[in-house]
């Protein structure tokens, strides 16, 4: 019960292994990995549970690990240089291949070192986490943060597979799955209908971690994914269609300290304020806000923004947004369900109205 | 008096300016500029003999300045952080660009940080030494070093434009220049002999400053430059030719402390160890051999190995080069005058006695 979704990207097109129980089918791995050096790089947390069962498959190879502590807050320069000094002193080449085990902030922070080292070298991708299972695995978006900006200091660049064993997902927290789930429905809310009302059907099942499931779901939001990004690799157009609800998002994390409320906490938070704004410009009806909200509790997700966040808060935090263009901040809104567009179009008034509304 | 040439890259092609008193041309600059966001980025010795001067070409942008220390021992991870800094302080945008205004250091490290910022911003170079005229101006290396090891982490990254003023060789320290001319004379050495010619013909010119000689110089150096670079922009295959003297070159430099040996002088001495291996291999006559060594002094630089580095501390430090594959060093040897190869076909006894004989 594998799926394979291949990613088309010219010469650097790459396939997506989905299923479960994929970590112990080494071939699938090894297949991917060009020469005998191999550094995985994971952290603290997935360590214990996935290390062992990689490394087993690296049998033949010259395999070297590196944990990092686990938190959005070290996904800094500083604690990238973790990887640079055990590549060097392992003194592997640039025929080496790096293994990203982990959840977004792992795949974020091996991607670019990967992207850096030598000015190149393979990696992979074992997301274990729902979010990044079905968002970092498809774009090439790597990166770490600065004090001054998430996501900052990065590059575009493509893994040479992907491998997402659903079974990883049973030993995730309830409150990590739906963060997940956030980034799942964002897929059916910004052009797929039909994905809408799938998980509308199937979120008891989602939360119950049907393994099938959990596999549909994961394929159909990659493959949305693929759709967008393959007509605009660099995010020039309408690949930034993905940032539905993280404007709203981004502001929330920042707001409240990075790792208190996750990214798809944000996201369910931001897609409803969205949905709201959008309302507000006359392009969705209220019952359709009602339904995405019913939606996003199905999927055990927050819908009201957490203590502190003022409109002010929200205004000052978003400014510095990467989405802002010669001063005003870019939305991606929704013209219905299933049909998000690119935004500057909106009334200061109407978007003033939203966020005193959430105001909490 | 203004020479342009294209380097060919598809989508990433751009012109290198050659000439005198560039820097007065306001709109060579600005026309390669596409937003309003300007960060210069400099060093402590150039930033008093042209910073001001490339801001007044930009009177109409909103244009800051970065000084960093001058040095190779300052091209670190830490350093590059200092412009991520000054960017974000900026709240500058995806649409800003980069000018690199120095040497080589400030060429790969601006190159580095607009090739992360925010995944990549424009970036251009005005190499203001003749090292870095050459060689940086072609080829879309960027990089900072690590403690392990040089130039480990960068990325390839195209320029928008390179501008090349030979007047800004006037303040050039002797060595310096010299310095320069060591990758000069190696294009004649790989596959240019008319230029080695031209070369050994014109060196009290080039060492006198004379700016259409000097224009001259940097012209086919940067077209030999081209033709290789075009056929391998990822330096897979002919590109490492490029490398000529460098294996020994960067062993001398490392050995000596980064700053101590300039890197030119290093390429200097190395190009004529490799001279001298490749004689012992059967390939140039002696006479070849003496009349390489004539040129590198007629242009004022070093032919012999500086005091400390043994043949044993010359293999430890080769040994960690990215030029080690499977564990055998392979160097950039010559053929001819006019004809380098890259090869691991050496015999360890005469790669000894070339280490010996140059022992000090």
């Amino acid at each position: 019960m594998m799926k394979t979704l291949d990613v088309p990207l010219a010469d650097r097109s790459y396939p997506i292994y989905i299923g479960k129980d994929l970590l112990s089918q080494a071939d699938l791995l090894t297949q991917h990995i060009q020469g005998k050096e191999v550094l995985i790089v994971t952290n603290s947390t997935v360590a214990p549970l996935y290390l062992q069962q990689v490394e087993d498959s690296l049998k033949d190879h010259r395999c070297a690990a590196v944990i990092l502590p686990d938190g959005e807050e070290f996904k800094t320069l500083e604690i990238l240089n973790q990887i640079f000094d055990k590549l060097l002193t392992e003194r592997f080449s640039r025929k080496a291949t790096l293994i990203a085990l982990g959840g977004g902030v792992i795949g974020d922070m091996t991607g670019f070192a990967a992207a850096s080292y030598q000015r190149g070298v393979d990696f992979i991708q074992i997301p274990t986490t729902l979010l990044s299972q079905v968002d970092s695995s498809v774009g090439g978006k790597t990166a770490v943060n600065h004090p001054l900006g998430k996501n900052m200091i990065g590059a575009f660049y493509q893994p040479k597979c992907v491998i997402a064993d659903t079974l990883t997902l049973n030993t995730l927290e309830d409150r990590q799955l739906s963060s997940g789930l956030a980034e799942v429905i964002k897929y059916g809310l910004i052009n797929d209908l039909d994905f809408f009302e799938w998980l509308e059907q199937n979120s008891g099942a989602l939360l119950q971690r049907d393994q099938a499931v959990l596999a549909e779901a994961i394929e159909r939001s990659c493959q949305d994914k693929v759709d967008l990004v393959a007509q605009d690799e660099h995010e020039q157009g309408v690949r930034a269609l993905l940032n539905l609800g993280h404007t709203f998002g981004h502001a929330i994390e920042t707001g409240m300290g990075y790792g208190n409320f996750l990214h798809g906490e944000g996201v369910s938070v931001g897609m409803l304020m969205a949905a709201d704004l959008s309302q507000r410009m006359g392009w969705l009806e209220l019952t359709d806000v009602d339904r995405i909200r019913n939606a996003l509790i199905a999927l055990g997700l927050p819908v009201t923004v957490p203590k502190g966040m003022t409109a002010e808060r929200f205004m000052s935090l978003m400014s510095v947004d990467k989405k802002v263009q010669e001063g005003k901040i870019r939305f991606v809104l929704l013209k219905k369900i299933g049909k998000a567009v690119i935004s500057d179009d909106y009334s200061a008034d109407k978007l003033a109205e939203t966020l005193s509304v959430f105001e909490s």
